[in-house]
């Protein structure tokens, strides 16, 4: 084990392999405001140590969600006004902070540091609270205006936008990797739209998903129908939907692109929004030298996406891009902080990095490293770590660096998502190659700049932005006050083009648009007034 | 034949059968700058007489097209400002206008009467004219701003949404009912976006669209690889597309579901824009009696929708709904007036509606009118209407009501779109009624409601706009000012949801949309000014 790896025999308490049957939490699906049968059939496992956590039934009622949703959930929702939907949004988020530890050593078992809990837990309250806040720019009524009026007559007779909740259900299919912030940051456009959810969590790490569900219905903010909890299988969900309903994935672009493809969300034009797979970038710009700012602040964030969320979360760097000059520098700074981060039980306060969500995660990540190696050589990491102890049948690996030297003839680096702690270092030639090189990702959620040359900054900028969802640019003066490469933020349009699925979530207004329909109104200015008034 | 036809015996000068070779329109495809070779196998017959009107290749080029318009199309519209392409499209405009007689000449020959000359080719030009002169209020930069400053940060950082062009094509796929303003409604917002376009007519008319393209590139308005146009097959052109292209659909549902199941469109996350079946509906205000001007008005415009191009457009009013006491006087009332509505030669002055665009066309609609007689009784018309003459070898068919008694249990009515000059009168019950049979669409793009009453106009826009693109409300005072039912005009949203295919086209920056990546920018203030003057 290397000495970077906190010692498992540092830990005093950790839960045996078989936790007491009392420990097992028994979850259940929330279905027309009914908790549903607990447990059953699957077993959810802790990342760090393979213990049984919680046992989960293996099939819902999707057809009774679906009758709820329409025929409760989102009459009740419409009834309210989008600042009233705000404030319920600022009461689950303040029932949520109140009863946050408990979510906390939940999380501790998805393998989650406590500086990863921030991330997942307040970060999905937080997407709450400004929801709640940005509430309060909206109209106190039912219908929200879009745009101005516009003039189509000379006479008595104008154009208006609105925007008004559907009338159906938001399916939303959740990842594995935040099973706090994925479920919230989908809920907060959601409901503050006024539509009725049905949350579908990943099966690992549900128990989670499933606490934090719990706390929002125990608030009792939520008005009945409003949301509802399908664990297990969809069954037959995807094919009940109409033009009223959606679908809001995160995963991966194979699932995505089967349930795409699905006869009825074609035939039906359901509403579909992916979160897919994404080669993020980021690069140095091209004026850096060892001595810059900049320098630093770039390997810090490399170090910190590649080990942050064991390197979990879609917006994470993959591909590293520097100056030729750069290459080595970078490397060895990169892999002296790796080599400093304390893989461990995330427990531990000096834990830096957690476990994976779990084994098959693990070996997913494995694979992945294997496909890259072909382009690639591992420079650090690159295996599965055994932490020994009960810590041994944790789903751990090494932070990875690896290093491609011919990036422009390579395909897997730019394709291949091993969605760990694995990042590819790569040079450039001059920005045009960079912009190139950053294209390849061929549509990513997130990119950053790191430099303090106006120029390239500009090139940068002008070349990748519609390739990239979001565009992050830090430097010397003001790296202190930056909210990181991998920070989806409540503000700011969360998805990206192509490979990235071409979804758009959250940004404010933005994020509520796939639960909104706009529609054209042609009346005399003063029928306008009296229906944006509704 | 009726009395209220006009006689084919009035039109002294109608092309013969076979017309001499000379007359016949050789078309060509244009590709990378270039006029493909002339002619071809395919035949393309005039819609009054079935006399050959052109010959058109039966395939084109499309990997040099994607290529060209990727490579010298893209970056020559994308080194012009927001400003300056708008100018490029007033002078497209200003071209078409010059020598709109010539495409008056052609658009007879589809059966369109003058009247429909203005809908297509006038409405086609203004809609240029418009975004041309909505491009001033654009910035005269490369990106567009997306909203205000974002705070995300205490300090020196803060967020911006930019809208910036695609870097791929855009390929629009026009339906055969609007040969001009298919094309340049789709142009407009795509040019003024910056990306090229590869125009796909649909074959039937191509030679009317082919004639404005080619007037569109006579004029030396645009810059090299801007447009390009396709003609026949697009051969595998769909299986070449990425993620930064885009294909903007009009047509049937059923084509729509193909190519958006099409395994490389979702692997690439290509976008697409579709806009498909719509049963439109017309809603008679509950308060309205026979003496209410709202009466008159609302008769008149039925019948003009279903006369005006021969009812085929996809705005065009399918389901005209009343009150039960209001049934009786509404059906004679349309009866009369279509009874004196007169179907011949579209070149007469007199005639007030031509021919269906072709002699399958016809036979779609009749099978159409076939199945809707499942639960709808004819009321007047129903048939393809012999005129006699060479005029009888024309797609001409007679303006035909239906009336559905059940409206609540059928199902015909509010799905099968009998894409000619047929509408279903039916009747409501109370508001309730109204607004749920009007939603029995399923997604439309466009409704009209016909009301002097406040209550019932908020009542009906409320419970229905989700479900509509377009709402439009006329009464006594604005209806002289009012713009009709079935005209998608620039400055407002024409797409509707669910049936209809979900797009959102035209509508000033909304029908820019898809052309468009909002991109989320981070970055120092100071950086983000830079960033916005690009």
């Amino acid at each position: 084990m290397p000495f970077w790896v906190s010692s498992s025999a540092a830990v005093p308490s950790l839960p045996k392999r078989k936790r007491a049957m009392s420990d097992v939490i028994a979850l259940a699906s929330y279905a027309a405001d009914v908790w549903l049968p607990a447990g059953g059939g699957t077993e959810l496992v802790s990342a760090i140590d393979g213990s049984i956590v919680a046992t989960m039934p293996a099939e819902a009622e999707p057809t009774v969600m679906l009758d709820y949703a329409r025929r409760v959930g989102g009459p009740a929702l419409r009834a309210m006004t989008f600042q009233q939907r705000g404030k319920m949004l600022r009461a689950l988020a303040d029932a949520l902070s109140a009863r946050k530890d408990e979510l906390y050593q939940l999380s501790f078992l998805t393998g989650a540091t406590r500086g990863d809990n921030a991330f997942d837990i307040d970060g999905g309250i937080g997407t709450l609270f400004v929801y709640a806040s940005k509430a309060k720019a909206l109209p106190d009524t039912h219908v929200m205006l879009d745009g101005g009026r516009e003039a189509i007559s000379k006479g008595n007779f104008a154009g208006q936008h609105i925007l008004a909740p559907l009338s159906g259900v938001a399916v939303h299919i959740n990842a594995y990797n935040f099973p706090v912030w994925g479920m919230l940051e989908k809920l907060a456009p959601t409901l503050l739209a006024g539509v009725p959810a049905i949350v579908k969590p990943a099966t690992t790490g549900a128990y989670l998903t499933a606490a934090a569900f719990r706390i929002m219905i125990d608030s009792g903010a939520l008005p009945p129908g409003a949301v509802q909890l399908l664990l297990g299988s969809t069954g037959d969900l995807i094919n009940q939907l109409g033009g009223q309903d959606s679908v809001a994935f995160t995963g991966s672009a194979a699932t995505a692109a089967k349930l795409k493809a699905n006869p009825n969300v074609i035939a039906n034009t359901v509403r579909f929004t992916a979160e897919q797979d994404s080669l993020n970038a980021s690069v140095l710009g091209p004026e850096v030298s060892i001595e810059s700012p900049e320098f630093d602040l770039f390997v810090k964030e490399a170090v910190r996406e590649i080990t942050q969320k064991a390197g979990q979360k879609c917006t994470a760097i993959r591909r590293i891009m520097v100056s030729q000059a750069l290459l080595e520098p970078v490397q060895q700074a990169i892999v002296a902080r790796l080599s400093k981060t304390a893989v461990g039980d995330p427990r531990e306060e000096t834990t830096r990095m957690g476990a994976l969500a779990g084994l098959p995660q693990r070996d997913d990540v494995a694979d992945n490293v294997a496909r890259l190696r072909g382009e690639a050589e591992v420079v650090t990491g690159g295996e599965a770590l055994d932490l020994g102890g009960s810590l041994g049948q944790g789903a751990f690996f090494a932070p990875t660096l690896l290093r491609c030297d011919n990036p422009a003839t390579a395909e897997m680096v730019h394709a291949v998502e091993a969605f760990g702690p694995v990042s590819t270092l790569m040079p450039y030639g001059d920005l045009d190659d960079a912009v190139a090189l950053a294209n390849r990702g061929l549509g990513s959620l997130a990119m950053s700049i790191f430099s303090h040359d106006p120029v390239a900054v500009a090139a940068l900028v002008s070349g990748t932005s519609v390739f990239h969802g979001r565009i992050m640019v830090v430097d010397r003066d003001s790296a202190a006050d930056a909210t990181g490469h991998g920070a989806a933020l409540p503000h700011l349009q969360h998805g990206g083009p192509g490979r990235a699925g071409g979804g758009a979530e959250l940004g404010g207004v933005i994020g509520m648009m796939p639960y909104l329909q706009r529609t054209a109104l042609q009346a005399a200015p003063a029928t306008l007034d009296l229906l944006a008034g509704l």
